[in-house]
């Protein structure tokens, strides 16, 4: 059972207005985060995500430290994955918004996922291919349709994740996570200023080895030396295969694994 | 006070689960009728939107029956809009659907909108653009953030509604409308099969008059003999102004208009 608290400003509720905008419009942003026994390393990088989209939809943000003590109280010292949702609050019926709407917030706790298989990820193509909107991208808001139909594709539980390109034919990233190549010593990571999220994960290894971002395709990808995914709850995920293109271990995504994992123990890999 | 009915599959239910993937992806779809004395005259047509929504999206549909019985207890008689909203339900953190998701689906009441001004609409081009996306369009579905930003552009109540252009610069519609151009004695709509939704105002106009679909841009609009725009809330309204540009009343909208009043008395423009 999935503990969740609620919120409407500061007050804490029993439930979600029906007329909440989220459920209308999906009105709203979402994190999730990585919670390792109680604590949440990377709180700063997701608040400071969220405030820059509430900031974008004009959406007002919870008070920061009621959210912390609350979710720190629902964590109560777990290894879990936190998910925080942020909606612009309830509304009548049309697109624009009350004069003063309260945001709604919730905060759920769930199982953390199980541990990538340790020969790396399968992945797959999703037909779909993603809209491209510069005025949403980058942003981890609540329209997410896109992604519902790409990871409807599949139900082999032998395939981990589904890469996404967009109409463009740019690689994007894959359902939920962000995608990183090799090329030479170079690492490559695709734009997100048209489609896709600007990950947690993705922004903490820029800081952490020298990226460059920029638009790759298809083939890129299958010309890359190594390939991996990432997001901020399962930290780097290395990729083994995508159809019958398969790539061995790479020493240099285990050493960028490594140095993620020295910055908080939460992203050491299980089976190092 | 708006008056809602929640329902979780065929019970009724008190209000929305938490974990509702309206409110995480804006998993859904929804529909918005125009009430005439308790009746909706539309009903079959939005239900068969919804229904081809619901497949595209492979989310449960609602027993039809029960729905309509709910939704003229919940009218009781009244002039007024319906609004339902489906979602797919309670789902896990992930954005793969549990294996069984039983469906959320909501009616509400609202009080009817102002009636138009009786010289017509006066309307701005939004800044924002649609993205494109052939998998959604033409749905009604609960991402909307798009038209929320777009409907966000203005609050001068002088201006009645903004017209959107997708990244293509193609003409789509306003933010709660379709939008219709007369060329001589041709009347004129844009595709719905990359961005916009298909309005079931649109489809009846299309089955009442010959209307050629086709891609129409901002040059078009200009040069138009008269425009309208259009929803299943209001039917048709005549368009008077955008920036500069005005438009007389045209004896061709009145025509429209008329036979469309001729269809059901909840269409009969409130000024004839």
């Amino acid at each position: 059972m999935t503990e969740v608290r609620l919120f409407r400003g500061s007050q804490r509720v029993a439930a979600p207005s029906p007329l909440d905008r989220g459920l209308a419009y999906g009105d709203g942003l979402f994190e999730t985060l990585r919670a390792h026994r109680g604590e949440l390393p990377w709180w700063d990088r997701h608040w400071a995500r969220l405030r820059r989209g509430a900031a974008q939809l004009g959406i007002a943000l919870p008070d920061e430290r009621q959210a912390l003590a609350e979710a720190r109280q629902l964590l109560d010292g777990a290894d879990a994955v936190l998910k925080l949702i942020l909606s612009r609050g309830e509304g009548g019926r049309g697109y624009a918004p009350p004069p003063q709407p309260v945001s709604a917030w919730s905060l759920s706790r769930h199982a953390l996922p199980p541990s990538p298989p340790p020969e790396g990820l399968s992945l797959r193509w999703c037909e779909l291919r993603l809209g491209m909107q510069p005025a949403l991208a980058g942003l981890k808001h609540c329209n997410r349709l896109e992604q519902v139909l790409a990871r409807a594709e599949w139900d082999d539980p032998g395939l981990h994740e589904g890469l996404l390109r967009n109409l463009d034919e740019d690689l994007i990233g894959a359902t939920a996570a962000n995608v990183f190549l090799l090329q030479g010593d170079a690492w490559l990571t695709p734009p997100v200023d048209r489609s896709g999220v600007a990950g947690v994960c993705r922004q903490a290894l820029m800081e952490l080895a020298e990226v460059r971002v920029r638009r790759l395709n298809a083939d890129d990808l299958l010309h890359a030396d190594a390939v991996f995914l990432c997001n901020a709850v399962r930290g780097i995920l290395p990729v083994a295969r995508l159809g019958e293109r398969h790539w061995a271990p790479h020493p240099a995504i285990a050493g960028l694994r490594h140095r993620l994992g020295a910055t908080h123990p939460a992203f050491v890999p299980s089976q190092d």
